[in-house]
């Protein structure tokens, strides 16, 4: 079945990855182009049809030889029926029904899945969650978001919204995250929470180091607090430890609410390293209990940028396998959901 | 198959209860013994063979007809093995190999479970729970534990201790839960919890209902803070209220990560009723994603304090199954870890 051919598509806010690959993951050819989100869900479309052939044609694979297309979206999705909902990252987009529509027009069977939960998929098939049968992924970067792997399935809850683990609670009260939910993890712990209580601090005549960096290199980003604590201003250093340190409340929960095997963490903000790392297996270490923090492997994800494609490959070939007559993957029926 | 019996045994830290079930968990025959713990393993296993004999005989059922025996028992247990290994309601038990001494003792096969576990299993297969496919369950009494139910299964990870909701993190600091983890959901909403807020506060000079209740009617508990709140002393109701809120963080972070279809919950604070499910349950909703909230159906358990006995029942029906041969279930081998 090395004859197998996928492709892996990733639709984010401002750019479009298109992979094919055989079924084992292994890239054989890529396209990117950009999103150009404002063009609405018509010419978007078309453009990750145009960029799904010329990925063939860079891997040498004829479009009618894809045994599934998967495509990785911003949520809010219904995956299910392959259609996006109400995505805040695709403005003007409104129940859109990109997997049948790619259907149509690349005449390949498309299945659809959320960005975070297609990522966690990459890691376990094909990076660093291999091998783990239960296994959570999180991604720390503007927002914090996740998937779980259960039984070595992607588990998706009542609706497909499962996984949400940058909204687990960690505060009473406190700042509020994109969603609107007071004192989650995702308020206190992502790129957006660091940057925004850098500029409070800023704005109260603080963090004179940062406010330079940003000067000089704009937006302030968490990446410039990072960078100012790097460089020795305590108090950023300290707003990164802080963020870890919730990360680490976070992080406890997982492994006492789901005893996995491993905990992946990818996202722009793993680039911090020891510094948010250190101070979140820590506070985990003392508020997990001894055997379930013992089980678990925490890891670097290893797909880094890819690893939504990648997922929306493996999320596409466990809907449509190899079947005997061969001739499921060319029904028009909706995917199955998982 | 209606003529399938069950042994459903509750071993507690001051109690055991023993029921005889068909497959369909309806009591047959009951009996209830004291644990008297510091007899030691050896006496407490002579008595839960001597009782499991006696609930036999009240159902007309004989011994050698029960298909298995299963056992809630507190945890950390070894469930692969059946063995408890150092539970801290039943002090001196160390590596108890309790599912092998019953199946010599009664001649009939013996699977274990911990006590929380066993009662997610009893609401979903035989309560409350019943017919919901993704379910959490959460006991709140001195301590807060609970299970979870992925696919109509028991998820029990890596080794056998998730669904420890009680001990997500709730806040950055505060008081220590009775496994030693600062600001988890037990540390704040527990029965232990509450009762320790108002001694601190009488110790201060408040709460002077409370403490006049306690007087009348020892020992302090969540109880009498209940009842005080209920006759008028506003604070006392104010702790009910804050551990209700803490309640519904706990609550949120379930509801955002694993957007289940059902949280049943069960335990001696339940008999608050609004008093502290009113704010967990606003706070819930508060911040928890929109769908993955009005997917959830919040309810209370319907099993009492039947419900550990008839999930153990559930546990050993899984695992002994009818089998064509009918011989499987008099191997020695050791259950199987689900």
């Amino acid at each position: 079945m090395s004859e197998e051919r996928y492709a892996g598509i990733d639709l984010g806010g401002t750019k479009i990855l298109v992979l094919i690959t055989d079924a084992q993951g292994s890239v054989l050819g890529e396209e990117r182009v950009p999103t150009l989100a404002a063009q609405g869900p018509d010419a978007v479309i078309a453009r990750i049809s145009e960029a799904v052939r010329a990925a063939a044609a860079h891997a040498r694979v004829a479009v009618p030889e894809i045994r599934a297309a998967g495509v990785s979206a911003p949520g809010p999705i219904n995956s299910a029926e392959g259609d996006i909902t109400d995505p805040p990252n695709l403005p003007g987009w409104h129940n859109v029904r990109l997997a049948r529509v790619l259907h149509e027009q690349l005449g390949v069977p498309a299945v659809l899945e959320n960005d975070a939960n297609c990522a966690c998929v990459g890691e376990h098939q094909f990076g660093a969650g291999r091998g783990y049968r239960h296994m959570l992924y999180v991604t720390i970067s503007t927002g914090i978001g996740g998937g779980v792997i259960v039984d070595d399935t992607l588990y998706v809850g009542a609706s497909g919204a499962a996984g949400e683990v940058g909204h687990m609670g960690v505060a009473m009260s406190g700042p509020t995250c994109g969603a609107g939910h007071v004192g989650c993890l995702e308020a206190f712990a992502s790129g957006t929470a660091i940057a925004r209580r850098a500029r409070e601090m800023i704005a109260a005549g603080g963090l004179p180091g940062t406010a330079r960096l940003a000067e000089h290199d704009p937006p302030l980003s968490a990446r410039t607090v990072y960078l100012a604590g790097q460089q020795g201003e305590a108090e950023a250093a300290a707003i990164i430890t802080e963020a870890g340190r919730y990360l680490g409340i976070g992080l406890a929960s997982m492994i006492n609410a789901f005893n996995p095997q491993a905990i992946v963490l990818g996202g722009g903000l793993m680039n911090m390293g020891d510094a948010l790392l250190g101070p979140a297996i820590e506070v985990a270490r003392t508020r997990s209990f001894a055997q379930s923090f013992m089980d678990v492997r925490i890891v670097e994800s290893e797909l880094g940028d890819n690893a939504a494609a990648l997922g929306a490959v493996a999320v596409a070939r466990s809907r449509h396998a190899a079947g005997p007559a061969g001739a499921a993957q060319a029904t028009e029926a909706p995917p199955e959901r998982r």
